[in-house]
């Protein structure tokens, strides 16, 4: 994350990830104010046995990008909802990459869904994360049906 | 892609795994009218030996999201642009997915990068490709380095 | 709607539709979480002698599409306001439908306008309801001017 | 419509109409500049036997909002794009009404929509419209599906 | 004003043409619920001795451009924020309007300077009504300076 | 104008200026590049017999407003479509003026209405020329419903 | 600053100035409400010492490009959020200057980084105070990783 | 420039630079491709003799902040109109920097007024550059006026 201000959005996304029994480190680097650490850290990611990388940053959210400068790792980008402007800022400054540096963008504050995406991402050689990928995505449904069943009596 | 309409966009992203020599196929499947094939397409790509899908469309743009809710495979969606709002209706419509169906987002009409991004995904288990996609990248900086030699001539 | 956190927007709709006399049913049905289910309640709405179907969604909104392209009864869409983006995805989402599959959009929220635009389909053939809807239009008049009346106390 | 320089989107709603066979009529009535023809139009389309309105108008598009002010019909509203904004000005003022008076709004520029929608209206009672409507969701399936067949050799 | 909820915007336009010594009368007529009597009222304004009409509206804000379609005297559009899109909405409606019918449109929410707007237009033939538009700003200068001159203070 | 690029907009007023006879000056004064020009302008137009002042810009549109800051003319202020963002900048610039200084804004590139609502303006106390806007107005009126009784054959 | 609800964002560009030992002036002057004192200092403040000015602004925000059309010192502009539209009319009324008037640009509501701005280009000049501006970066580096070393215990 | 596709808009500035007599080199340095040699170029920019930085670039626009994070030079940033999205995710990417990092932000393909900006920051202490860019306004003033006494005759 770019800041620890950013850190509700990418609790969501370690809460997932613990679920998934996929191990994973986080870390406070900024784009801009630790750029030599981000940068490190992303040129060495892949030798260093990660599969995939998640970047939460708001408003001029350079960090998904920075990081995907320097590893041919997927990089997973998180726009953060600043002070104002609706996210709108993070989400642009986050999807628009250049052709040859690709950001894989979810949502505003989509901690979630970042961290399944990587699980997706690793799922593709490991049939038994896909299985609880599988898994989860029944409950989930099992859980919108539940829902379904008692909703006509919360009107 | 949604709509042959799409194709120039899709062509970007078929361009680069050409180069990268990645087997692909291409298919018009519409999220609103043909949603059957789209859906059964995406729940038989992970047997059918997909590693990754690249979903392309604009306005509502709901494909990617449509296929995302029918696999676990990581789902890449390319917003793109219509004949007014700029793609920002395509943009949101594909990013803005609720959490449980992550939908890896792009640039609007990002073609290429989808399909880097694809390879990125298939270049975690595979180092090959994961080679060829760092010379890509040293091209891509060389080219640069290429046009900031000749800049000044230019002016 | 495809969230139960979508329910004060349906609220809004359900009161309109009890005070027209309307027979309904509500569900929470998602088209990324449950699309199965969401597919067979479009397929079998009009045999299952539903007039209008009705159908209310945030960020990148789906539903009302995904519904819309698996029966040619009208569809009527509502945007909900998410966390951020103060709608507008979900307004795009909605309303930016590619030709053929057709979404009735209403404003942001606007679960009472929903049920009385399914009303007015219903009352094309219908002339009791038609009278009813007039009614309800002299009524909202009539409360207008009654704030008009009581409004130069009121600065 | 509201001006003569929407007649291209309309064309695009008279076509489908013509060609699922339902009779309809056309005018050229703008909400500011002929407010009284408008009016006056609305408030006898019902008795006048027509089953749904749809208005088509750009830049602060008041005209289906001022027809459906005057019936009880379904009133659908098609955004125009102007020479600038990209037609969100348009979209905005015809989709947020408020309470009491919906319109149904389509995509901008969304006139084939428009008719598709009015005659899901008026399918609801009519079931040969209502086979035609099917059958033309087959058809356009299946140009889909023939453009996926050739879409392979295009690339 | 379209509804009393737009009061507190309407207020702060009739405290300042108390303050001018300008009569007034306050309405609420919906340019949708009441459109009659919008249009009734903006067609007998002249006659009734009124030199200009102010109207606020939020969401698809039509009234003030209503009203100025059945009226030559200038017509003051107020958008007024609603509960989302943060007022866009209504100036779009309110200012983008068609040639030939224009609306004076103020910032969103704008209650205080459409009175004084109002204000300018009926002084251009009044001196004294001049005259004090003239020491309002003399005094508001001088407000302005006399916080300039206490502010290093406040920090 | 602030820029000469400002002149077809302009001649837009102009044009209606000349039709129904009301004497004009035009200036370009640049807010920025010739403040003091536009300020002396502003400052001494009411005793050089103005009854109105329109100002058009594009980008940040200060001009509208610079000149609002420097009399109590009424002033409007047509926001000019620039080469990116659609007029929305100019529109913001235009429109949301603090408290104390309105500017009677119109739509991006209104320069029809900017001189039609001048003469609105001008014709509170002018009953010739208030019987010209009328006449103005019937005839729009008549041109609009000319297009409506040839419109059916121009489908 | 154009008014004295600014000063929070002021008071964080104040603060840095301090800290890093910059003598300054703080005024409220409104671009509109006191053109003359805004337009008086701007003319003089090169010859009063000052080395670059900033000026703080909301809504239709032109402050900062007043001051800019009457000096040639570099004029920081802080885009400050109003009561609705985020920030966005104050962000396009400040940035997008005419050629000829640049305004430096800071983000809405960007105190801190319009003085720290102001403080690099003192420093172009200023060894001491580019030395402090190393040292600050150096800190907030610090500051980062200190955070980024308690990350894990805070998930 | 992030890209040579840049290069109208850079070659807007070097027109500036060279009329104004100040020496400077031109690169294409991309934030993402090449973000080794940006940040070099970056960090030896003040002792290789740089008094301030112009970055250009569109779309996710880092390269401005890149640099930025690597000296503490002026930089300004040039946000360039990319293919979709009217410039607007070049902006708010280049603008919303977050505290500490600041970027001195012109309009969209602002070009000419970086340079000058360059040169406004340049000619704080040096008092030759400072009577050219008075030179230039009075030349740009007195262009305006020439326009304005010749503008009558092209209405």
């Amino acid at each position: 994350m770019g800041s620890d201000s950013d850190l509700p959005v990418i609790k969501k996304a370690t809460d997932q990830l613990k679920s998934l029994g996929i191990p994973f480190e986080v870390h406070v680097y900024s784009a801009h104010r630790t750029p030599e650490e981000a940068r490190a850290f992303a040129i060495n990611a892949r030798k260093n046995g990660f599969g995939a990388l998640i970047a939460a940053a708001g408003m001029a959210a350079h960090l998904a990008g920075a990081v995907a400068a320097n590893t041919t790792l997927p990089v997973i980008g998180i726009p953060c909802q600043g002070p104002c402007l609706e996210g709108l800022d993070a989400l642009l400054s986050t999807v628009q990459m250049p052709t040859g540096i690709p950001v894989a963008t979810v949502a505003v504050n989509g901690g979630a869904n970042a961290a399944l995406l990587a699980a997706q991402i690793l799922a593709v050689e490991d049939a038994d994360l896909a299985a609880k990928l599988d898994a989860k995505r029944k409950a989930d449904a099992e859980a919108v049906l539940a829902k379904d069943a008692g909703i006509a009596e919360r009107l």
